[in-house]
């Protein structure tokens, strides 16, 4: 199992996606046959900025146009299921709050697979004594829903109705936590997603297969397709390339500590994609100026790079760096990297992919099974055993380069009050900033020397994992001033305006 | 083509949709390839008071399930193109609000598939500058949205995407509309409908083809499956039996004026569906107490069906009444009705489709027959160029039995709004109580001399029908004390308290 | 005692404080010792459309600019005492609730001596748990807070620690009254009205005294002036006059059932103020071609004035008509209502006291004085051992003209509730527009035939009356365009824009 | 003058008030015409923990209980008028926004004079269009509103409006700030105010002058008397005394920094009030076991003290340091401390003011005309001219001991507008925890190393001061469990529960 990871993300997108899928062809050109795990896009993105997220070119999934909309309805079924959660919620409480639910401390939310920032904060329940009890809610986005991370770390139906039971939608009036399944709300639930469970068999432009399912955040939640999608790809070919969302500081550590310590599995090897251009706004350069050479910006970013290769090495595993080449991309700034890489003793390969296919991935392809031979001795980071605040202060300190770890007034009591519930042997799912290595955005290349703030936590009982929140994270986003929906169309039955 | 009808439901339910579909079972028996064109259940009163809606016992469609759970989608794919629409319309309130659109005097709701009171009146945006715009702002359920009565009422893509078109989402603050083209919405709307337009496909228990597509709410819209599936099944079968929501008062007058009128489509008889039962309570008789026979209130309360079969002969189409039989009814209770008939001159059958399957349609599907060797002469009550007072006069006369209507101040000023933004021309849609051929629902039997109050009216712009409210709709259902959610689970793989 | 009333109100003002003033000049001059006592304006209007209220012209109190702002604060106090109620009701929710309170049937009202339209409608407790529970609330203005209504009901301190303990702020979740007494708020209350409930003395222009105390509203509450001013002027002066807010249809009512069966006070004669253009206004005539004569107009018109006649004389009281004469009066329809009113056999003067003072009301005074000698028998027409809806029938039959009464179903159930809850005895106090003699304001003359819509009822149990709404009061008003209060300033010490 | 201060406030209360009364009655019968200058109480804690605030046992201002209710009427005037603003404001909003002011970018916020946590935060404007534009609102308790401080700061009315003129209400859309004299509401605010501004004379209980006017909070306010009063009062005496609201790293801070430096005030000496068992919780001794004598723990606490004496001395003034007297305090401890500010070379006194009245403040009246002997040479620590960066550096590092002072990302924002908008020679106004010399109300004694966490930052324009805020400031309190109000009463026409 490979997977590929990539620097700190940049405005200008470095192809993570379309490495994975350009991976995946070409080491089933290379003999090897090998199977892509990805996440499902989500509507709301695809109307909003983006306008889709299949891969790109000739590293695509297909069919896109059905990929980027509903799809086989997964997503749907999983908003179906976490409001049908919220609306029996409100109805116990509307009934008289046998359970004397705290409306200030509900911790379920709504959600809508739509970029829709209105929804982040409301009022619900107004009107007469008929139309429910007035609170404050918020709706976030299908993808940062907890059942999104229940769905993707199960291991089967059972295990899903057991995770759905444990989600904490509240605390009472003692501060005591209220279960979904106090509710009676699992068996529904459970129902709702019966056929989203399963994952999804799609194909590669190039006609290798391509396991598309679940699609969590990676802030709040792990931001990794589905184990049962994982462990099927593993059972129908030899390789399986998978992806992990954003920079390696996010996803791989996630995927290392979560959801490989969670669902038991066992990566070799990891890609590690960067573009020239990235590495040079992270050495400082201006973002219109990034088609120039500059080897000073490009040895000033690396450091970036650098710090995301020692990372992964840490949890045990061989590295190969893979440029996604750009016509801009000078030879000096490609030699040079050539060089760190050697210097580093990892693995290194250009790939175009996106013009070419799996045949412009071929060099990464060899490069990898070469470090496949190797014998990767996989450990994670965060020792489940170690306090929360052991492992807060190990991914701070040794992943993302902190010196100190700060928490807050009301970080400190949720620490605690987690710790008293009996959540101490869950991993840590860190919130940060996917731009830098550290909670400050602006903080490009590889800072040092900064203390961690520590906002808030909470646990995410049923996906069995405690929340660090690190700043303030967007879990419902709004459309840009022209979203990508006004140019989206169907003429004469084709869809056009989707990417 | 047979459209089945029902007197004013009461609180026991008089089968509709197991006659429909035992007729159309029976139909078939008797040599006739019929095809039964039926509407999507809803995923809320699913999970809340009913439990599914798919006919029932042997007069069933199949797979019930998927039809009462996710089914091919379409619900999740109208919730979806809804919710973009509100999405784009606040952030270009948010973005400026280049089109000055009144806050205060936004028509169009989010909405979802879900019965959940706390939605029903909601305050949005709420939270900083980047959170959007506050206001009031209301969820429907997905079956109340605009969009649902558009995509069962249009022919085909392109006259979906003129329909979405016209669709009014506002008042600017001149008072002129906002329609969703405005917003630049339509096109992504329709990308997000294209496969939801398309009619589904089942079948009966009994092998029979059905065909099952939208289902629009019976009060603020017309309450009939689509136009497209029901001439699919014209095109495909020799019989086509469909079915409309309510009693014959709103579901077969919306049927026939503005289904048929706008769709093009000549039924040619019509079977309204009785019980003994519901015929007595309609005769005023206690709820526990309808086991017992009672001419007396039989008599009483058969003038409700009177009423119902005086209605559908003004349309100009031949009557079967169909009596759904149970253990408690007498025989002298039947004969009473059978003679009742004989006196009415219209066809009557005891139907026992539910325990027999269509072998127990045997009689209505003859007695159906020998009336449509009958030559109707379909035509609407609701003659389009009359005026909208003209024509909610007719309805509220001529089918509801009102001696007056009254109009609200603010109604009478939407009245005018409308005829001077053109309307004129559009069918009126009755938003009326169910549950009494009058506006009071307290009202059983066949009230007369009543006064209908119109409290409200507003355009469905994109429907084509203007909407009269003449009292408090519900478009959003509140879940009960013990939801039927609590029952419903998965157990080794099978649903169970779904049906 | 001698009752001020009028016709119904116009747009053009009929001038009723003013004849108060005047009157009570007049009557001292004349030799009688004379007292007026009348409502404190309240801050809200004054800055809003009006500018002031305290009589014009030279029949004017003085000092009018403090009267017309803080005053002696009896104003704020009622405010602090309305919002410290308010603040405990929340504060014991937030503490736990222990009585059970339903948020969605909380009756109190907080309250601004503003007018402030946003106010009207608001949620309250948003943000964090310390930040209390989150429910509507509704803004009132300070004149329509049930303690002004009570302050000026009560005879004494004691009699106003009984009635504020009597307040019903909420229902419980089993629907049972919950009391201020119960929230402990009675004390304090009292305290912050220990001063507000002495009644103030100013004096006329001419010096005369006058008691300015309490200003109810005349729609929601009973629109006099204390009870505690009037019978201090009762004991201080021969004669005393005072004032009831609107037309006699509400003002003159509820002073005499309200505040007379209430306060055992008996009124010997009331005058009814009217002016030659409200009359022609009443008459149909437009507002802009009123300077012109017409007698037809006039006499379509005068019947409201006989209808306000004949109303007055059913309490037992002789009547004097006062003209407020203006320039563009004729001589002939001046001629025209002294032969109605002598027909009518009522007394009938005309008076100049804007312009002359208590000289211009001489003419006004000598006719009182007659009518003073004949002898008054007081008695009201709200019997107060019938039930509400004889009581609410005998106003709405014998005071307005109505044929009959309508009970919408939420009214229905209020008239029950209240019933059992023994509110039977209290007397009614109706809600209607002050702009007809009927409940639609765009009846004018004398409206007959009419059915008097009743919406809701709730009980003032502090104040002792039960209020009927038969339309939408406003309770809060809002500014105009422009308010007054752009224009008012302080120049060199001095107040502009005041008047 | 003389400047009565604090060490760092302890839930068991220092008496600063009761000194400053008291130290006013000693130097009366000394000899010296003294005058005490005191803030008024608000109704708001006096109706919640407090129950009142005129000084205490012998050293007292009387009529107290007139004082602690509505008194003149200031603080209801004040409540006007900045709830006239904010109706105004949200009428222009109404009425089409010609100012085009950002409806997420109000900065006024309405006020009550109440405890009233449920205000807080809510929403306003429900309701149909008539009922105003639905945006977020907060209210403040009267004393946080910046007219208070505005009306403290102003020399006479004309200054008056010119600040009320300057207010900033809003930021428009271009984020232009939106003044109050753009919405013409000066004048009526300033008529409003008009007799608010006159300070209100009252006496001691031994009959001295006692000027008693405003009371604006003293964290996002100035916390002293008006400069009105404090002005008059050095007219009419030799000496006054006046008082500053928290510690000295606030109160002091401020009274020396903003009023004296806007107001053009020298200060003479300053008193900086403790007791013995203040310093020794100061040292970490728990509450309970305060009475025992310690001197370790009031070794370990004195530091607090001796902050404050240094920070005094840095503005060039004498300082005396009071002790008021428990009975618990041992010999030994007194000696302690006189020996410390014996050490310090600051004078010390032991008063017993609230048994004795001013005979107990005889030996402190003594200590501080030794003082005033001295030349004092009163400087400010924020020099105007210096950057609004340079100021808080100053008062953070010179004032509270900090390291350093940490700006987020908004107030860094903020500094940046407030200085391109001119408002670079405002002094700064530190809104910080009362409990500690540091951001972090749990430091206790003397902090040092820290770094001030500065959130954001506003200007108070009319005022004309820059508002700097390191923490949560709550500007409107709740009620505590059992409210004072509870236990407030009118018996036979005497208030209880009151002191």
């Amino acid at each position: 199992m490979i997977l590929v990871t990539a620097i700190n993300p940049t405005p200008l997108g470095e192809g993570k996606t379309t490495v994975s899928v350009g991976l995946t062809d070409a080491l089933n050109r290379l003999g090897k046959k090998t199977t892509v795990a990805l996440r499902e896009p989500s509507l709301g993105p695809c109307f909003g900025v983006k306008g889709g997220a299949a891969g790109g070119g000739y590293a695509q999934v297909v069919p896109m146009e059905d990929l980027n909309l509903h799809f086989t309805g997964d997503f749907h079924a999983i908003t179906a299921a976490n409001n049908l959660l919220a609306a029996m919620l409100d109805n116990h409480i509307q009934q008289g709050n046998a359970l004397d639910i705290d409306l200030k401390r509900i911790q379920w939310k709504r959600c809508v697979d739509m970029n829709d920032r209105v929804l982040r904060n409301v009022t619900v329940g107004l009107g007469g004594p008929g139309d429910g009890v007035v609170r404050e809610d918020h709706f976030i986005i299908t993808v940062a829903s907890e059942i999104m991370a229940i769905l993707c770390l199960s291991k089967d139906i059972e295990d899903l109705k057991e995770r759905l039971s444990r989600i904490i939608v509240a605390y009472n009036r003692k501060g005591e936590p209220v279960r979904a399944k106090e509710l009676h709300a699992v068996g529904s639930m459970a129902v709702l997603l019966k056929d989203a469970m399963k994952p999804n068999i799609v194909q590669t432009l190039e006609g290798n297969m391509a396991l598309v399912h679940g699609g969590p955040f990676a802030n709040i939640a792990h931001g990794c397709n589905s184990i049962m999608a994982t462990k099927y790809a593993l059972k129908l070919s030899d390789i399986v390339v998978t992806e992990a969302g954003f920079g390696a500081d996010l996803g791989a550590e996630k995927f290392f500590d979560i959801t490989c310590q969670l669902g038991d599995l066992k990566p070799d090897c990891a890609v590690i994609v960067a573009t020239v251009r990235a590495l040079k706004y992270n050495g400082g350069m201006e973002k219109n100026a990034l088609l120039e050479e500059n080897l000073e910006a490009l040895e000033k970013g690396i450091v970036n790079l650098e710090k995301h290769i020692e990372n992964v090495q840490k949890y045990g595993l061989p590295v190969v760096v893979s440029i996604n080449r750009f016509a801009s991309d000078s030879k000096n700034e490609l030699n040079f990297i050539a060089q760190f890489c050697e210097k580093k003793q990892v693995g290194f390969a250009i790939t175009e992919v996106h013009g070419k296919g799996g045949a412009g991935g071929e060099a990464l392809g060899k490069e990898v099974l070469k470090q496949l031979d190797k014998a990767a001795a996989f450990q994670p980071v965060q020792t489940l055993s170690l306090s929360l605040e052991e492992k807060i202060g190990k991914v701070a300190k040794e992943i993302y380069g902190a010196k100190d770890v700060n928490y807050s007034p009301k970080a400190k009591k949720e620490l605690e009050k987690l710790s008293l519930l009996g959540f101490s042997e869950c991993p840590v799912c860190m919130a940060k900033t996917q731009y830098s290595l550290s909670d400050n955005p602006a903080l490009l290349g590889r800072p040092e020397g900064f203390t961690l703030q520590v906002k808030d936590l909470y646990v995410s009982a049923g996906a069995g994992f405690v929340v660090v929140l690190t700043g303030d994270i967007m879990t419902m986003p709004g459309l840009p001033k022209v979203p990508a929906a006004e140019r989206i169309d169907l003429i004469d039955g084709k869809i056009i305006g989707l990417s």
